[in-house]
């Protein structure tokens, strides 16, 4: 039997301890033997918990328990989260945590710390919520060259963008159904914002290329300038718009992002709607596979958490150590080349021509010119735009243009 | 370093030793440990080779050689396989396999075996070719209660099923088509009939279940009856006609078998088209994920094959023991419910209605009278449509309608 506890009962914290209780049995099948729950960390006493006799207020309960072997993290943010974990690793505890924030700015740290006490430092639960991803990117796809990652890993936005194009509304007011329906909280900056979806590249791309990249330093756009004519024009050539965070190496290049796209009807990820995650992995041999589920909500994350927790008891393969990205990683994002949406006001479509060559023009919202560009690269586009506005044009919107790899074959 | 060897030097196994020295640093640092490809076994002397200097004809060169400590069986068929798997494990070797015919007929021995003698009998190779299936099965969802897996698990079938709806074909001359671009063989019937999905069926519920069906008790219906009217009809309602391979908990009942269905557009499923492959798996925590890639070819399969060596190296948690099948399991299929497409000649809607209840008609082929039936067992159903034939009426075609559980809200 290993003896674990919980930092945190909140959403996520709460639906773990749940986990463990009703799929008592079936974890025992699957980790070699019963996972007991010994503690839980919280600040709040919770009188009504069923919890309530785990609760415990001071780390020290559990850093200095030699019984307890694993422990969750789901507390989030990073201030007591960062000096807990580092506390059992240092106590040659291993940790497993659904906190991407945690992961995404410190995971150099705690990973090497892990490596140094002899313990685990896992993550599954921190990007794509219940969806296996970390895991298969860490064993059955790791000796693969991993070409790509692309993924809508935010649920809140790709429930908004789903309701602007089905039920014809506009941001905001698709924003507020999200808040009506709890899919997106009050201040909803980090999902629209793209900051959300930020942090899980980063920690799908350390993953990957076991170099960590600092949120601050991954380009970032969310969607709270897209307007529903932009998603009807998406619909016009057959595609969705979806908010995508993308690792893509291409050669010597390795450009990581959080972006919206137009995702043509032949990808996967342009199928995958509401609240609902999918990421698109690329291998040189594997070929694309996704993975596809909940990106949220207290059971799904749990399943997530529980993974690790079993993984962490029975013993989970060689444990990785993540460098800090160095000075040229990612690759300057004005150098990634892609076809590009653009709608206009003030300009014709000869206008159009001269500045961007051969585009496609298609249909765009009363009064707009709205097109897609020729493959070039972002600072060649910015150029365009700008030539573009010195002839009186005003740029409405700029979403760039997913290109499918394989496409499957009929 | 690790000292392996490959029994079969055909498609996968030549894909495996390519993985194998392409991506050997790759491998190095997934595994902890080098790869090192020691002996190929195969019948061929095979000059013109790369790998010609590996071949070794008997299988005691690999049995007897201490050092060799994880062997992948990419022979296919049962004579030859299972007698060098069984040799190989009773020497203390873990075995990685491609063969889905072996474990859905062997499996329960072979992992005993295994368990018997302290190493791994490991399979994610032999269903849904390079896609994380049986890894993210028995790690990652292991601690969920599964209540459903449904997979797309053969690209063949699917491709002439999409040829069908795109092309207008009809399944003769998409079949052809799909033998001309080598998707097919030129015997189709264990793609066609369904006894390559079955087989793989047989494997995940094993997987999740750890109860194995053999293939003969599982009730399989291949592809062969289906007509370009009923795909039409299909897209009639918004849907797509796809072979699944099934496994539903349902309370005390167990159905797990092979069938055309009509896949709603509102399933990730329906949107899986051409030669790839997707498996829906629902668990109690998790939710419904979906796993989607290629799910043949050489690289794509080496990479699975691949995936388990170096789990069966670095160590891969306990190891799974199935049980056979006891007598009841899976359970009867004539009590399995579902709505139905029904197309007849020679009866007309009153007919239907008088024996079929509240159908929703559809749009069918000249001269057919086609419907969807209410929720009812496959023997009320058969009930009914004898009753019909006395009257006169042809059953032309029944596919059963999948019943779309979670669905992205939006």
């Amino acid at each position: 039997m290993a003896k674990i506890a919980i930092m945190g009962l909140g959403v996520v914290g709460g639906g773990t301890a749940d986990l463990l209780t009703e799929n008592r049995e079936k974890i025992r099948a699957a980790c070699g033997e019963y996972l007991d729950l010994k503690y839980i960390l919280d600040i709040r006493d919770m009188p009504e918990s069923p919890y309530r006799d785990l609760i415990v207020h001071d780390i020290a309960a559990i850093a200095d328990d030699p019984e307890v072997s694993v422990v969750a993290e789901t507390i989030g943010g990073v201030r007591h989260a960062y000096e807990h974990t580092v506390r059992l690793l240092k106590a040659g505890k291993s940790v497993v945590s659904s906190n991407k924030q945690l992961v995404s700015e410190h995971g150099v740290e705690l990973l090497a710390l892990a490596k140094e006490h002899n313990c685990r430092y896992l993550f599954e639960a921190s990007t794509g919520g219940g969806i296996p991803l970390i895991g298969p990117l860490s064993r059955d796809l790791s000796h693969n060259e991993i070409t790509e990652i692309s993924g809508i890993l935010n649920g809140t936005t790709n429930y908004i963008l789903t309701r602007m194009r089905d039920g014809g509304v506009g941001f905001e007011t698709a924003l507020a159904e999200a808040q009506q329906k709890g899919y997106a909280e009050r201040d909803p900056s980090a999902d629209v914002e793209g900051t959300d979806a930020c942090r899980k590249i980063s920690v799908l791309a350390a993953t990957a290329f076991s170099k960590l990249i600092p949120p601050a330093k991954i380009h970032t756009e969310g969607i709270t300038a897209i307007r529903q004519s932009d998603v009807s024009a998406a619909a016009s050539v057959g595609a969705a718009v979806k908010l995508l965070g993308r690792a893509i190496r291409r050669g010597a290049e390795c450009f990581v992002f959080v972006a919206p796209f137009f995702v043509p009807k032949t990808s996967p990820l342009s199928h995958v709607d509401g609240v609902y995650n999918a990421i698109s992995v690329t291998g040189n041999y594997v070929g694309d596979v996704v993975f596809y589920g909940r990106g949220a909500g207290a059971k799904a994350t749990a399943s997530a958490v529980v993974a690790d927790l079993c993984a962490a008891v029975s013993g989970a393969g060689p444990a990785p150590v993540w460098e800090a990205a160095e000075e040229g990683f990612p690759t300057e994002f004005g150098t990634f080349s892609c076809s590009r949406y653009l709608a206009f006001s003030g300009v014709d479509r000869n206008a159009v021509r001269v500045v961007f060559g051969d585009v496609e023009f298609i249909s765009g919202a009363e009064g707009e010119v709205a097109f897609l560009t020729p493959q070039q690269t972002e600072c060649e586009c910015a150029d365009g735009i700008a030539r573009l506005s010195v002839g009186g044009g005003q740029l409405l919107s700029m979403i760039r243009v997913y290109e499918v790899g394989e496409r499957p074959e009929a």
